[in-house]
């Protein structure tokens, strides 16, 4: 890592299977215009229900990618 | 939403197989009694360990709901 | 629980499987040295990305074990 | 205040008007069951937007009343 | 701990003599309804002040019972 | 909410009038260039004083609106 | 800001009114002994209610002025 | 509550036998230049070791008291 | 302090009696072992209820000594 | 400042040699494309390690910058 | 430190140069009128950017010094 | 990272100079007996002033760093 600055942008990804899935389409869906991501950090999870059941689950990631010189 | 009032309460759901499933143990538990579940928070996760092995994963969730008029 | 003492260890597992595994694999590793392990709590989620999809979640977890009298 | 017992709802009030009117529509619903309120605590503030401009304000109170001895 | 759901809720016990009685007497107020309390997490903990001196002390607990299945 | 993924952004509304006002005038500025906000959180409430009165009221709010396809 | 320093205070205003008014309360009051109030942040809202309605709106402000030199 | 103005301030107080006595102390000698001191709140218990037992209970609080008009 | 280096550790200590014994039941067990504990820093209280009574407070504590040289 | 709206972004900048150059590093990569910086939040600040030494400070901040009429 | 009573104050101490220099031009006017400073906790580190270059390092502190008896 | 476990450590360093030199002052320590040392993040900064100046600088670190297999 040398002198790199990287950039957080906050994505909610949402999935009605499973918390790994809801992170894998936010990281999906941000890698269509971003070309350097490097990590992401869980800030939330929750999720929507109906009939008494969940629906989807919700997470909310920063996502950290690299700025281009 | 029009001028609906919501309440929260917390509940602890626990599983032996995975995140996911100690989440949909307490949903599922809660819409027994509760019949408007509209969201649910991850508030922690933790769980408990024997002979070195995750025995129960252990979900805190705050579950929303409509409050009847 | 008769007047016991805990100690807790801050430990980060990985895994490019899921959430879950990450968590496994850090208890699994901890038990090698530790023998009394009771319980751990999540305190942080987060990844790593690579060509746009997740290569590893790496999850840290507080460990809380009985200390030998 | 003498050894009493209070306990504490979570409610989320909302208003089209105010953050304010969002917090009074929360308690004046929960004093349709509760007799004893006391006082309230905000938690959160949010709200929905729809075609560019704030459709209602939503506002997560904490509301401590007198148990019954 | 076998899929059992747990159901949190907050109180608040007040006491001029202890933190410790203000605990037991929020928990002892409790047990006149909840039939499983199981554990007690402290929020917060504050006073009420007159004459100068501490007049009672009011401890904010979430406490934990077993849902009946 | 079928799979969609939401992005949210940080802004910082102000108004000598009130808090409503301030949280308006920064959604009424994003939407200009956003055009599915959906929601917002506030973060943060502060405000300037001169001449031993309030200002302006400064508002943080992160504002959520769904990514296209 | 050329090497200034600032200091905080606490303060706790109260309004029947609204959340606006409460924090103006408590400005108007610190500017009696303050000179030069600069800023002030919104640390906690809370209230009273009596008879199931809002009695007083309770806003906790740390308030910043300028320390003469 | 018509309208007052509280401030806090932040005190530690300490104690060889309790905590509570750490914060009877902190109130005790707020006391003497504070005539109206109300209510106050644990911000953080800590304390000394000196060979291997606890030397003094150290409590920070916020002490609040009604302003004079 | 002469560029001294601290390590900190947390502890559980748990006690019957009160939230102090808890709290030198865990200094106790780690004296045993540090000879160089010079403070601690509660991080969390909690405790067990059975049949309607507190069975144990449980208090977690950071507790720092000095790293020998 | 009369009603303007501002934007936060969150970067992390990095140097091998101080805290304050991690944090300009990255206030000049910003300033090539944001024009009305004004003010930056320290988020966060880490660093890598190898071969015993501190390689990189990393600082994360939230940029706020005045947003175009 | 034998029943003594701390109190602690909030400055914000500002510097072009460093965080460190903030800090102590807060501390030096501070112990123009406080005798007694016995240690500062560092709770905020932000700072101004004119000309896309930092202006102004601003570090809020909590100052803590010993009560006369 | 193919599924390593590590461990975190929480250290304080202590520097009359500077923060950056408390930060290095802990892991130069830690790097005694610690052979992977990775990365560290600050939890907390503080320090002790003797006649109206900074004495040291005092910074809390989590050092993480790889257990071996």
């Amino acid at each position: 890592m040398t002198n790199h600055v990287y950039k957080k942008v906050e994505l909610v990804g949402s999935s009605p299977k499973s918390i790994e899935d809801a992170i894998e389409t936010a990281i999906t869906r941000a890698a269509k215009t971003l070309y350097n991501i490097r990590w992401f950090e869980v800030v939330e999870t929750r999720g929507q229900v109906s009939d008494g059941r969940v629906a989807h689950y919700q997470v909310t990631l920063r996502v950290g990618f690299t700025l281009d010189e």
